[in-house]
């Protein structure tokens, strides 16, 4: 049966999502499916990763398990992903035998940075200057294009500060090119922002588009420390945020929700990712919206509408970085809401949780 | 190891909460036990109970399967209930084996119409007029002492308006008694109240109480339709009804959430009901509020400081029953969340789910 054959329309209750990736935001993605009387159906190679807790079923498999993709992509109703780095053949093999949501070509274009980029700027949103760097022969003229400072990052395969190398001169070229493995890459020149806002909006299978209220993000050693919503930045910013998220959406012909992070640069935005996903700087939409990106998400997948993306509480999300999580028990006193994952250790930079604060609607 | 050998204090995130029923409440107490970092374990006959999908771990065992309980006990850090009619054999076999929270006085009390009311009476709070029926000769006296009209109810192990029967005059006595089978039953005095409201209230471990605000319940067919909060009801009487929640509360030493059910009559309170665990009238603040029912329950049976119970915004929630539950396309739309139970069959009767319409708080 392929997807033409599937029957059409919303996929009714008791049906099942398939989620590969079984952390975090699988986890609360299922949490989210099971609200809406949705099963999930986990696949992911650890043997218990935190979403397989809460999830109907699990499939321990590798990524590149021909057959047990096969399996699992006949045993659910749609599919969709925890993270945007599965590999090309993976998404390729599931699409073929199930609905995927969102489809390839936002992964072709959120696993590679130079892709991302060009494709941004081709839709006329502008980025940070970059040049693409595939020998080290290719250095000099980036940084000539870039200007320095600047931060060399691998093309794929990176997040949260891994793989990127920072570069104040042409002196710092070698010895970068040697920290990122020597990969193609990409040579980002260095914004100097007032802020990071990020937007979470989704687009369902009509093409309907939903925003939540742009945030501002706060990073601590290249990891998400906190975000803030609404953002103190003027409204001009984050309404243009919000149009140039649903024009990233419509040109991709998308279907889930994403994430969008902008600089802010005096009057303009500058795109600095996007993330085809749930988004970490959406959590605080757990708290203070009816309907959170996890069960929009889900909503998107599974084909129905879209819900109200409004706001009734402004917030504040922290996350919990490792031994941070061991604070628990304050963490979880009045006034705020403590979301931990479930995940055994807490080695350093992990993400073990958040918690959110919230305040009336300014 | 009995449970003074457990360690005390609070649980730790990972620990596993013992759920005795695997319907909606367990299932949403799952939910929410997943958001703080904890498992379930969820112990009910059924194959497939709707708590089971997002649960870690289900026994399919009888409730007097002595050696399933023992194992259970001991697979979990501490025991609670979905369901308030739990054989007194199986609690004790529990509590002496784990922490069961709340404890077996709560039961016994919940479980008999008479206890209850004897209980509450001998707090001071009133309930309808009653008198206790054991066999069909009592039934006349019983009739003078309440007056007519009335309800005959089973002592024990009635709900949603099963073994009731409506008694007009002192005729419809033997035929009531018929219809309820013949058991142990309480005779009680019809109330001309106004409204129904009820608070959903809980004690922690260390004696704290937190309750949220009241709301209005409207029934159809004896079973709940629609709660509305703020109760529209005047606010001398709401806060009566926190007051005597918290009263109960604390005459019966009791850990957990409990469902208060109150007539409002003129300017006094009578207690309906109470229940010894989360209750549908409580589903609301899913929505609503920071920390929900499910969630202030898991906290206090995990011994863990009780959340606050504020509200952010106004709610109205209404059940979904039986086929109404089919209309979830349309239940999804704007501005309500819609939760369904994971149940395949749309009995009539039968509670498939409920949808919360918030706004913001008058």
């Amino acid at each position: 049966m392929t997807e033409r054959e599937r029957p059409m329309g919303p996929l009714p209750p008791g049906s099942t999502i398939g989620i590969l990736g079984g952390g975090q935001l699988g986890r609360m993605l299922s949490l989210a499916a099971a609200r809406l009387g949705l099963k999930c159906h986990i696949y992911d190679p650890a043997p218990a990763p935190p979403a397989a807790q809460v999830a109907a079923a699990h499939t321990a498999a590798s990524y590149d398990d021909a057959e047990a993709l096969l399996q699992f992509a006949w045993s659910v109703d749609a599919v969709t992903f925890e993270f945007e780095n599965v590999p090309a053949s993976t998404g390729a093999a599931l699409a073929a035998n199930a609905p995927v949501r969102p489809g390839p070509q936002a992964f072709a274009i959120a696993q590679d940075r130079v892709e991302e980029k060009a494709f941004l700027n081709g839709i006329g949103i502008g980025t940070a200057p970059w040049a693409s760097v595939e020998t080290e022969t290719d250095l000099a003229a980036a940084l000539a294009k870039t200007g320095a400072p600047g931060v060399l990052k691998t093309r794929r395969f990176g997040y949260d500060g891994k793989g990127q190398s920072r570069i104040s001169d042409a002196g710092d070229l070698a010895r970068a090119w040697e920290e990122i493995g020597g990969a193609s890459a990409i040579l980002e020149g260095f914004v100097a922002f007032q802020d990071e806002i990020s937007v979470i909006a989704a687009r369902g299978l009509d093409g309907q588009v939903v925003a939540y209220d742009p945030g501002r993000n706060e990073h601590r050693d290249g990891i998400l420390h906190r975000t803030t919503v609404p953002a103190p930045v003027p409204r001009a910013l984050t309404q243009q945020a919000v149009l140039m998220a649903g024009q990233i959406l419509n040109a991709l012909d998308y279907v889930g929700v994403i994430g969008v992070e902008f600089f802010c640069v005096g009057r303009d935005l500058l795109v600095n990712e996007i993330a085809p996903r749930v988004h970490n700087s959406g959590h605080w939409t757990q708290d203070a919206c009816l309907i959170d990106q996890f069960e929009q998400h889900i909503r998107a997948v599974a084909g129905w509408p879209l819900g109200d993306g409004s706001r009734h509480s402004d917030a504040v999300m922290e996350n919990l970085i490792g031994a941070e999580a061991e604070d628990w028990l304050r963490l979880s006193g009045e006034g705020q809401a403590l979301h931990l994952y479930g995940k055994k250790e807490a080695r350093a930079g992990r993400k073990m949780g958040h918690v959110t604060r919230l305040s009336p609607r300014g």
